[in-house]
């Protein structure tokens, strides 16, 4: 027992126009992927299902055995677990940025400059009771926070107080459903947003930011509203104990709500920079105590998204590297993607994902190269995303029957 | 017009660890078997969906077009059906074993010694009027019997009586929901069970059995609560006058349900020592009346539950070499399993099933060898079981158009 989802994030690509009509893994030199995919068996995934461009947090919710059209709410509390939030039935979420507005509330940065420091304090000012809601504040990484709303009477059907550009004045949120709860909500939230203005503008993080010249986070602008969404946890669904290794608050966010652990890895993060050998050894140490170990490595899709064809290979051969050690035979590790963020679209796509299932009685294939068009070819044919977590079940030996 | 599905019950395997990472389809001599995967169009089938393990009869609904998610209620009327009982829409149907208990009621052997005489008697001694409720009960293959309850204000929410072990008291059913139904069921059910213990145990039979120092079959124990079915019949469905070549009373069951006739074969039975000869014989004349003709083959399913892969490889051959005449060129024979049914495993997994149709108007492919791994690469692609139905009408020219 104990498998492994490897989850490089974004890593499907189409062929790329200027680089040989080759996707970045067909460029990339990789004899780990490579060799999983001769041990193992092989196939395309399509994380939704064909031609469904899927976001990264539906795409995890689908690799982890869930319909994303059932238990989606939303991303704000996706976010909200991911800093460690605990969410009750009821709550709404929100995504938010700290930002900066003149003094006529039009939008100047959206990200007050990328603030790094003081967003803990900036935070903690915006906790407060109003009209008869609690409101719970918590910064993220750099000017990104989340913001819940706890009370009754609410409902997740408010706009977004966030314009998304900057330059335009930022405007209220509005129901966006004839309801009382929908109207209730706006006005809490628009009570919010002002009251955070005021709070903000005579914080002394701000008042210190000015001194130094730059951008004070005196709005907070909330986006992305959803209700707790209702997921069962991995170990009443599946009888699974489940942990994950991620850089990203948004995947962090995701397991969280599957009730799975996230594991603090040194040196992991959601960049670049991130250690990829620091969280494979993670994974490895990891599958001693949990039946299920998640991996995200959120590099590639950073390329991807940046049309950066040559970063792309270059993180394909990093992770490469990192698997050389990986994983006893005694174990299944399922090396795949989320989605596909080629870089000759710089966004997610509809295209299928590759994947490679190694380990115990698997049905090899004939497959010998671990890319998106090898694998198309491969023994476990074309799937969807959540099949793949009922496979590993059977595999591993835990799968119930149907039937008798 | 004139189709076959001929199901190797179990057929599905892993490569074998101790056997050169080979499945005994890959290891067996079977030429008529790759004939038809030469002459025909191969695929993979799940039979539920991916990863998904299924019991034989949820299998048998699914190949022959049904959602067992849907129709399946137990395997209880399954077995009643396969023992010739004709169920009523509200009936409650029970799995039964005849059982050996001592004197405090504990259970000594549950099989009673696998009794094989007397059945007959002993299950017609138990037919009775108990609390407004028609007890039914009928005899099975050696210890096995079938028990139905018919009457108003029942329920199939109630537990097993079998402790499904040997040497623990046999308890009382209890109500698995609280409803009046239920609770009214667990005590009719309880009352027939202490009932029939009184007349088993004075039963000349069992006299006759204690004489002989065999265990007495002084009490029966029901398990696998279900009430009728909702089945459409195949005729009315898909037009089709359909029939079944089986030796295993639940595929007798499932085919029963569906409205086919149950054809009596010599020497087929549901072990090894089945004639599989006769059965594709049966198959060939039934063609002549039937438009459809399910075939099921148990033995190689009951090599996999033994961990047997010499014995698997020889039941392959044993059915390939009764394959060698069959079938003319003009009809289809979709040839597959059920399930798979690994040595290494010992049960059923949710690994999907190699598949051939061959016939008229299939695409061939470049398949030559029937095996998992092979057929992974078939013109078929991965395909669902109950795709298969659909499939065939279509390829007999009796699917009618969606639209216009």
């Amino acid at each position: 027992m104990g498998a492994v989802i490897f989850i490089c994030d974004g890593l499907g690509d189409r062929p790329a126009t200027r680089h040989g009509h080759r996707t970045p893994l067909q460029a990339a030199h990789k004899p780990n992927f490579d060799r999983f995919a001769t041990e193992g068996v092989g196939g395309i995934m399509d994380i939704i299902a064909p031609g469904i461009r899927p976001g990264s947090d539906v795409a995890h919710l689908s690799l982890l055995g869930y319909d994303p059209y059932e238990v989606y709410t939303g991303r704000g509390p996706i976010e909200a677990a991911g800093v460690g939030l605990e969410l009750k039935p009821g709550d709404i979420a929100f995504r938010c940025n700290f930002a900066t507005v003149d003094s006529n509330k039009a939008l100047i940065d959206r990200r007050a400059g990328r603030i790094k420091k003081g967003t803990t304090q900036l935070a903690r000012s915006l906790n407060m009771d109003l009209m008869d809601t609690q409101i719970i504040c918590k910064e993220g990484t750099e000017h990104r926070a989340v913001l819940v709303l706890r009370g009754s009477g609410l409902s997740a059907a408010v706009s977004d107080v966030d314009p998304h550009r900057d330059h335009v004045p930022v405007g209220a949120a509005v129901p966006l459903e004839p309801t009382k709860e929908a109207r209730h909500t706006a006005d809490v939230l628009n009570a919010f947003v002002d009251q955070a203005h005021k709070i903000l503008g005579n914080h002394e993080v701000n008042a210190q930011r000015v001194r130094e010249g730059k951008p004070p986070a005196n709005i907070i602008l909330p986006r992305g509203a959803g209700v707790t969404p209702q997921i069962e946890p991995l170990s009443s669904k599946y009888g699974l104990r489940a942990a994950c290794v991620a850089g990203v608050g948004m995947v962090k966010g995701v397991c969280t709500l599957a009730g799975m652990d996230v594991l603090d890895v040194e040196g992991a993060t959601g960049g670049l920079d991130t250690d990829i050998g620091a969280k494979v050894k993670a994974m490895n140490k990891a599958l001693d105590t949990y039946d299920l170990v998640l991996v995200n490595v959120k590099a590639p899709d950073l390329c991807g998204h940046d049309h950066d064809f040559e970063g792309k290979v270059k993180v394909i051969e990093r992770i490469d590297g990192a698997l050389r050690d990986a994983l006893p035979q005694d174990r299944w590790i399922a090396l795949t993607a989320d989605h596909s963020t080629p870089v000759d679209v710089g966004d997610h796509t509809g295209d299928p994902v590759p994947l490679v299932i190694r380990g115990p009685g698997v049905r090899t294939d004939n497959v010998v190269r671990y890319d998106e068009c090898s694998l198309a070819t491969g023994g476990l044919g074309r799937i969807r995303g959540r099949d793949l977590m009922l496979i590993l079940l059977d595999l591993m030996g835990v799968a119930k029957k149907f039937g008798a």
